[in-house]
Order: structure tokens, then sequence, then C-alpha cells
């Protein structure tokens, strides 16, 4: 046995090519051809080494027909080292890994090289199984029946080897040359992946069918990869905080953090973690819809044509935004809203309330049966020829998830003992972290009031963690240590809870102490 | 992490039943049902534990319907325990393991109970490959082409099925209910059972596609068992030593003895193991052919019909036998030729130089126009009809076995600076082994002159062995520490072993020295 370190301990990717010239076999050293090359790897540190009996024989001819030069795909399954693959020494082809995001709405990909070539190719489609429910909810009941669930799995394994293939044949690769896949998806889209019955999720006392799952192979799953693949799936810490927010924990880094904190997803649901290196504490709450663009009426996804951007001149009160994309806006999304919204305020539009302020003399302001509206977009200037308007009832709507967002922070904070001071890093992913301009979010009262070099936009952190775990198998450890850590805590709808939300619901806030930097609305300031 | 022994040190059956009852999910303890399964088994020290994709969703499913009360059906893998099946707590039926003995001529089965249950069922039949070749070497050429070499495969695994089947149809049992196999056979045979390239076996350098077998799943290899049955096969330490001789060292227990013993397995080779706990000298050389009844014209197996003892009275020099089975002899296996040479030689019907003494005046001696010949059953005695005589050109051929297996275990006694008074026990093993009269191969110089009870037939000690296995998972990892500690010697033809080998074709031999309790022929007896 080898007396180098445990192969958990050298740092590396999750899949190495080991390029070997074994000595041939003599009548003095009649060892058997596979354990010819286990003796020479396991010097190197590669112990214990396991391969599947689907690849040995196979393994073991082309070990033979290329007289005992090969380049050794390794694959790294925890317990031990995997044979994937015997190539031939000189080979210079990509070995790839593809590191995905499965989210409910969107799936993305992204290429890594295990043979050194940089691979910046990255690819995002839509989730196939949106035809079959929007929301996951819809997808869970759709699954009770056990074809259906198959169902559901299948159009993620299609939609996978069909996006796999593209990115592929674009360098003119074949499929059979990825050998791994880091999969981050929340708990539900990771169990419809993998087939597994998600009825427990979405009832009391919400059950996911497994926390960890199997390191399954390529082949089992169906998938073009190499048959012997390793098809890693993030594990969850239950049915509310899956295995997207973990990767994003370790793309964040602050599991290796001696300071606390706070990572911030919002998506569907905003999602918060809490803590550093020794502890964790996490919670979910529906803070999302209206924050990531939807239930606003002309509230949209962070796709082109969306407004991301709004200003508001302070002294001609004339709105200017910028549109992802090219084109005409055609909505606005999350970020928009909360630039909207901070400017609106800002400029006197809009009152502590929440409410549209006619005094301030603003341009756009439309009168609806119902209540008023702000005109961000004329008619002629939008896509669709209709204008772009936010209405107090939609701000109201937007209210009501900052003031969650914020309810749930404070909760979190106070929970263990520090306040916001505290916070040495305030990470907030998704593609909302993308886009968001703290300030605006601090002045609106939705994120606190922190100097402004404390927030750090993460972008697609659950896809970088996922990239991450390929590039660095340590992660497979630390991902389970991560898990152990995290407390979550069910937020408890309760006196204090109701009575924090409420003074949250202001702009920015019931208690103005708690945003020094925002300054109180004082009155238009004109060009003369 | 559980603080209790590795698995590995608790005695125990590579499969265990455990009974439990989980704690229902509550809101306070949302842990996923599989983790809530793996975490009070890991507690119980099955740590780590694992499961196959393919099992998870199933195994999930029957703990929720069960209402989280279950057996675990737990296999050992050598490096983690795996999840085989979910069954009902109060499940008392069998929980099965079966061993093999995977023989060139013949296969025998051995069923083993997990659960507790007595299973004396054994059975054996031919191996069905030898229609596309009787030796071993027929079939490595047979098995060139991969589609050759997987219709051997193709063969034992129906063999396989068609035996497993009809040993549970008779009490009822499906084979789904069997959970592990361990497999025992020479290297080639191991080869075959595996699909693995034989090819090497048979031409220098003589090297294996494999020592060291991965642990296969039921499923993958067409068996009907369990598709998550763990399937052993026994590692080999090259192409003459198999692991049929590995299980037959554990059978014989020589691996835990301070004291040097030896175990000689005669089957179509004989294969010599000298050593003891620390160390281990094998050698494997053609003494076999006559000694298990081929070669010889009358020659047959160990079978019903076989005269398997012989005696013949000194005084009236009138022979007796004993048959197998019921019925009349139909020719003479191995223990019987040895029992005749040695009586014949003890009456002076036989010489020193092996030949047939006319002047012993003893019945039965035909003249024929090469030699004399022995005529042990009379033509109206025998199943058909024809009498059954061994001729001297029979007994040469035999002498010739005899002769080779005393030349090879004095060389490795020789070898390792030893003689035979240092043996304390002395293990035969095989169909021959369990028939043989040990008195008997001592006084024609076949076996070392040491005291009778040194000798210890082992019987099929292979499938002894692999019964061993399956019943103490220890064994796995003692497997490994045996196939370390052996070091194989070819005999290569010298000067010195030509010597040896020529003195050794007399009766007992030509130094009398070496077989004291040998009294040389001092003429005949008579009752008067």
């Amino acid at each position: 046995m080898s007396q180098e370190q445990p192969p958990f301990e050298r740092p590396g990717a999750m899949v190495e090519i080991v390029r070997l010239e074994l000595p041939p076999p003599d009548l003095k050293d009649n060892t058997g051809d596979f354990d010819r090359l286990a003796r020479a790897l396991e010097k190197r540190g590669y112990f214990p080494l396991r391969v599947e009996y689907s690849l040995l024989d196979g393994a073991v001819r082309r070990i033979r027909s290329q007289g005992y030069r090969l380049a050794a795909v390794l694959g790294y399954d925890r317990f031990c080292w995997k044979l994937l693959e015997v190539l031939l020494p000189e080979y210079a082809g990509p070995v790839l890994g593809v590191a995905v995001d499965l989210g409910t709405t969107g799936i993305s990909f992204q290429l890594v090289d295990f043979n050194g070539r940089e691979t910046p190719d990255r690819m995002s489609v839509p989730n196939p199984q949106i035809r079959l429910g929007e929301d996951i909810l819809t997808r869970i009941l759709h699954a009770r029946g056990k074809e259906n669930l198959l169902e559901l799995q299948r159009l993620l394994i299609e939609i996978f080897n069909r996006t796999i293939r593209e990115m592929l044949d674009r360098r003119g690769w074949d499929p059979g040359c990825v050998y791994a896949l880091g999969v981050a998806g929340n708990t539900a889209m990771s169990h419809f992946f993998l087939g597994l019955d998600p009825s427990g999720i979405c009832k009391e006392p919400y059950i996911p069918s497994a926390n960890r799952f199997p390191v399954c192979r390529g082949a089992e799953l169906g998938l073009v990869v190499h048959p012997e693949a390793l098809v890693t799936v993030f594990p969850n810490v239950g049915a509310y905080f899956g295995g997207d927010l973990i990767a994003g924990i370790l793309a964040s880094g602050m599991n290796r953090s001696e300071h606390v904190q706070i990572l911030v997803d919002v998506g569907t649901n905003a999602e918060v973690v809490l803590g550093n290196r020794d502890w964790m504490l996490a919670c979910a709450g529906a803070a999302g819809p209206a924050l990531e663009g939807g239930a606003i009426e002309r509230g949209m996804m962070a796709l082109p044509g969306a407004i991301d951007r709004v200003r508001i001149d302070p002294s001609t009160l004339e709105p200017s935004w910028h549109v992802l994309g090219e084109g005409k806006p055609a909505g606005i999304c999350g970020s928009g809203v909360v630039d909207l919204v901070a400017e609106m305020f800002a400029a006197g539009i809009l009152t502590v309330q929440g409410k549209i302020d006619l005094s301030a003399g603003a341009p756009g302001i439309i009168e609806t049966p119902e209540c008023r509206a702000y005109e961000l977009v004329r008619p002629e200037e939008s896509a669709d020829g209709r204008g772009i308007a936010v209405s107090e009832i939609d701000i109201g709507i937007f209210l009501k998830s900052k003031a969650a967002m914020y309810t749930i922070l404070s909760v979190m904070i106070r929970k263990v003992g520090l306040d916001f001071g505290d916070i040495e890093r305030f990470f907030v992913a998704g593609t909302f972290g993308n886009h968001i301009d703290p300030g605006m979010a601090v002045r609106i009262g939705m994120l606190p009031d922190l100097p402004l070099e404390t927030y750090c936009g993460l972008g697609n952190s659950s896809l970088r963690g996922a990239e991450m775990l390929l590039r660095d198998r340590s992660l497979a450890e630390e991902t389970e240590r991560v898990c152990r850590l995290i407390t979550y805590v069910e937020l408890n709808v309760s006196a204090e809870l109701l009575n924090e939300f409420s003074g949250a619901l202001f702009l920015p806030h019931t208690d103005p102490r708690l945003f020094p930097s925002v300054k109180p609305y004082a009155g238009r300031r004109t060009n003369g």
C-alpha cells in the first residue's frame, strides 16, 4: 500500500488523467494486467482503485493493444478512485466535466476541461418541464404516478443530452469525452433528475426522499456522456434548502471564512444563509416572486427586453432606463423595480407608505379606476405598444416582498445575538443578485444599511459552485461538512415577526435609525 | 460519524438483516427518508452506507409505505456497506447466499441462509462449457473472438440460473431472495464467468486480465438472483493459481496456523501450497490426470460406478473392491488406482519397478500383445460386460503422476530449508483427497511418509472456502492478504528435478530410507 497522502488530501480535480508506461509482463512478474495498472496508480496515491465490471474487459484489452502505454482517466468517488477509461498516452483531446445549474425555470451548463484546455463555454436553456407545470408544486403533484415522474426525469435527461451535444458539436467533440457531471438544483429538481419520489417535499413535515444522493454513472441515467461518467448531484438539507444553495455557499466561500457573512439567493423563494466556517443558520421564505419580476403586472424575468436599471433625474423628474439585450423594453425585472421604487422615493414621487404623491409634480402619473400608476415607458417606446407602468397595487406587492426579505434578515441576525454591523460580507446570488444595485436596495430598506462595499453580487452561484466541485474534489467532502454545519430554521409566524414585518413595509422602514444613510426626502432639487 | 468499530472488525456474514423502527419524520426532524435510514444504520456501525441509484427510489417508497418499520438487507462491499433491499420487519423468509465451486468439469452450489435457517442444500452439475472444449486450453482458444467469449460466459450464467432456480424451487423460494454469491474457480474459469479476455492465461508469460475482480451486481451479470446481489469472485495469484485454491487455503485454515502446513489439491493439475500464517509458497504441476482417474484406460472420475477402494487379501491374493453409488463397477477412479497399486505392491504382484511379477501366483493376470495386465473385475461382474483391468502401461503412466507429485512436494520443502518432518498438517483437497487413503498413498511413495494422523481430507475445499467467505466477511480482507502472502514458484526443468523424479518413479522410492514405514515385500503370507 502506498505511503502517500490519501487522495482527498491532495488537491486536484474530480477527474485526473495519468499517463503511464507500465512494465510489460514477463515470467518474473506475472501480475494480472489490470492489477499491474492498479499497482502503478496506487503507488501514485490513487488508492483504493476500483473499476466497474462493465469497463474491465475493454480496459485490459486496450492496455494490451497499446503495449502497456496509456493515459488512465480516473474519477474521484469519495471512498475510492475509479478507472473511467484507458486512452492512448499521447491523447491530447478533451477530458470534460459539465457543471449544471438545474433550475426550475432555466438550466445552465458550463464546460470544464480536465485536460488543461480553457473552456469558457456556457449555455442556458429553459427547463422543458415547464410545459408540465410552471411551478415546482404543479410538477410535484404531476409526479404522483411513477410514469409521470419518469416523464419529468426523461425531459431533463433529453435536454441535458441535447445541450451537451450542441455545446460539444461546436468544437467537434464527442459527448463520450465527458467524464463527470456536477449538478446543483433545488431539492425537488434534484429528485426529478434522479427519478425520486418528490411527494414528501410539498406536504408536512416536508421530507425529501434523500438528502444525499448516490454518485450515479452516466449510463445509468441514460446520458450521452461517457457511460462511466460520475454524476454528482449536490445534497440538500431539506425540502426548502437544496443543493443549489449548498453549491452557492461553496461559490461564496463563506464556509471557509472566519468572519460572519450572509448569502442571500433570491429565486422563487428568498433563501438566506448566515454564518462562517464554524456554524451556519439557514432560512427560506416566500419573499421572492415580486423581487424576481413576477407578481407585478408588467414584471418579467431578467431576460432580453427587461428594464433592469432605472434612474429619475432629481431636478427634471425625467426617468431614464436600461434594457437588457437590444430593442425596446417589454417589461421590468426585479432589479428594475428596486431601482424604480428607490428613485421614485428619492424624488418624492412615492411616500414613505409607498403611495404616489401627486404634489411632486412628476410626469407620467396615470389615474386608473383602482389607483394611481407611474408610467415609466410610453406606449410608443415599448416593444408591444403598451406603456410600461407600475401601479400602487404593484408597489404594495413589491413592498411586501422587500419587507419579507428584511424581516428574514433581521430575525436571523437576532437569533444568533448579532447585529448587521457584525456582517463582514453580504453575498447576493442569482440573476437578481447579478443585476441589483445594493445602494438602491438599501435605500428602499430591502437590504440592511451596510457600507456598499460589503455587498457582493455572485451571479449564478449554484453553477459556479458546481464548477468548483468539478475542479476541486476536496469540495465533495466539504459539501457534506457544510450540510452538517447548517441549522435550518423555520420562521414561524409570531407576534414578533409580524411586528418586524409591519415596520419593514415602509420606505425604508418605520424606524429611520436603522437606515442612517438614507436621507429623508427634502423637497425637489431644481436646476435653478 | 459512529465511534463504533469499523465493520470489517466486527465478525459477521457478508449479508446482514437489520430490523429497525425509524423515528417517523416531523417538523423538528426533517431528515430525508433515506438519510434517516442511513443515520440509524450508521449508528449501529454500518458505515459508510451506500445505495445504488437503481434501488434508491424503491427503497424510500417502501420505507414510507411500511410506516418506517423495516428489515434492511445489507451487503458488505469491502469499502462500505450497501443497502440491498428493504423488507417488512416481520419478514422471516430466506435471505440467501450461494457459494459456488466453479470447476472446469463440474460446478457445485451450496446455499447459505443469512436469516438463521439451516440450509444444507448442495447441488452439483456438469460444466456446460464442456461441449465447447473438454479442457481449459480448448476453451481459451475458442474464446479468441469476443462473441465466443460471451457465449462461454452465457453458458455459465444460464447454468447458474437454472441450478439456483431448481434448488430454490424445491423449497418454494424465489431467486430474488439471493443477495450474495461467492464464486471460487480457477483463473480461466473466473475469466469466463466475468467475460474477461483469457488469452494471456495460456501463453507466455501467462498473464491473467486481472488478479482481483470487481464485486459485481447480480443484474450486471444477468443472474436471476436479486438485482443488487453482491457477486464476489475469488482473486487469483496468476494463471496457474486460481481463486479455487485461495478458497481452499481459507477452508484449510493454514493461513491462520503458526505451524507449517501443506495443502495439496489434485485436479487437472496438482497444486501445492506450503506455509503458514506468515508465508506461503505455491506451485502447480501437471501431476494430475492419472491421479484423477484420467489417462488410464479404464480410469474414470469419482462418480457412481467408480471403484474407489481396493483391497487384496495377502494370503489368498483375492481382490475385493468398493463401488461408489449402487450397481456394478464401470471403471476405477484415482483413489482406487492408488489402492490397487499399493495393494498389488504389498502382495508382491508388482515389483519395485512397477512390473507385474508372475511368481506371486496371483489370479487375474492377463497377457496382452503389449504387456501384462491385472484384471480386477471380471467381465460378468462389471457394468458393461467388459473386465476392468489395469495394464503395466497404465501403471507406468500412474507412476509418473505419483512421482511428479512427490517431486513437487520434496522440491518445495527443500526450497524453504525444511524437511517433511516439519509439516504439522497435510491437507488433501478435491474429490481425490476425499477418497484417497493416505496410508496407501504413502505406501506407493506418492505422499511423504508422515504419521497418518497428519493427513486430513478436505473434500471440496474451494466450495467450502466460498461458503466460509459468505459466512464471515472478514475473510474478504483475509483473502487479499493471502494473495499477497503467496510466492508462486515455477518448477523449472533442472537436473536436480529430473534426478528427484527418476528416484520417485519406483515403489515407493529408490531411496527406502525416505519411507521407513513401508516394509519391503517379504514373501507371501499364507494362512497356514
